[in-house]
């Protein structure tokens, strides 16, 4: 028993790292870039107000433990902005390619039945082709969106993005998985481009 | 179906204020205090690797919703170190009468279903009466410990605690959701005390 707690904790301490991982995003009052970990905690809380918006057959419960989950990798990887380098960043062969050696590492600090359950759920998460994981990167997707409307622009000034990248790189993926969200996202997101 | 997401986002962008709620206690290497939007993740986090440390019964799934929602109300009460003040200001009729009226404003921003679930949820955790909530309290009063061992004792040593003390606040609450896991804690804290 002392050994799989040494695991567990080995893996809930090195966690703690996912608190220094940046993103490009801030937070609504703008006042600095939020941080991966308390942005895992916006969705996961995202979830639960927008559970209505799932389509049926989606379980919240697992969706929650996907966004808990699905940024740790970036404790090796930092986070790679949606905007960045023309959108063209962010799903690279190289970023896969890395996020799975730092899933290999970080989720191999656990005990190995958590270690394999885990490692399941982010894969899942990062394939988007269930309905829970769909949904999942629905969420993961509109949350920025609402940062940056909340913060005149945010990261939309900063990288230069027009209303059609945006409906490219975000809108497609809301819509996926919550149609009818990003319905009245556009509404609010139009008014702010022009 | 505007209105209700209206409200939906009046909570959630409310909720990210919670990100700039700063903590006594500090990331593990100790370079700068944790904010509570960030603890509430690390703690769903706690309760899906430490799912098998829970008693019969417990749900993990209501466990990590507790988790979620269980430091909202800082938004407008702050935190309240549990080692400040002696240990007397923590759970004081003042702080708890503060936090009831923060319950109101901010689930009350929520469509009346999800204010009404979500504060029950709430109340449960604070009540510290049902199983997941005990379980749910334990999670939150052993994280800050494990963050202190990691940066060499942290608040123990801002506020001079006495492992008697640590005993009295942290131990006894731990070790009523789960006696084995505060079993294992102390012979990793006993050591620092000396």
């Amino acid at each position: 028993m002392n050994d799989r707690l040494d695991a567990q904790f080995a893996f809930l301490n090195e966690a703690d790292r996912l608190k220094s991982v940046l993103r490009a995003t801030t937070l609504c009052d703008g006042s600095r870039r939020e941080n991966s970990g308390e942005h895992s905690w916006h969705l996961a809380l995202y979830a639960m107000v927008l559970a209505d918006q799932a389509p049926k057959g989606v379980s919240i419960d697992r969706v929650i433990k996907m966004l808990i989950l699905h940024d740790l990798v970036e404790i090796d990887t930092g986070d790679v902005p949606i905007h960045s380098s023309g959108g063209a960043a962010h799903a690279s062969a190289d970023t896969i390619a890395a996020e799975r050696r730092a899933a290999d590492r970080i989720f191999g600090l656990l005990p190995p039945d958590l270690r394999d359950s885990f490692r399941a759920i982010w894969d899942e998460f990062e394939a988007a082709e269930t309905q829970d994981a769909i949904f999942a990167k629905s969420l993961d997707r509109v949350q920025p969106v609402m940062q940056n409307l909340a913060c005149d622009g945010g990261t939309w000034v900063e990288y230069g993005v027009t209303y059609d990248q945006l409906e490219a790189r975000v809108g497609t993926k809301v819509a996926r998985g919550a149609p009818k969200l990003w319905d009245w996202v556009q509404t609010k997101v139009r008014p702010w481009f022009g």
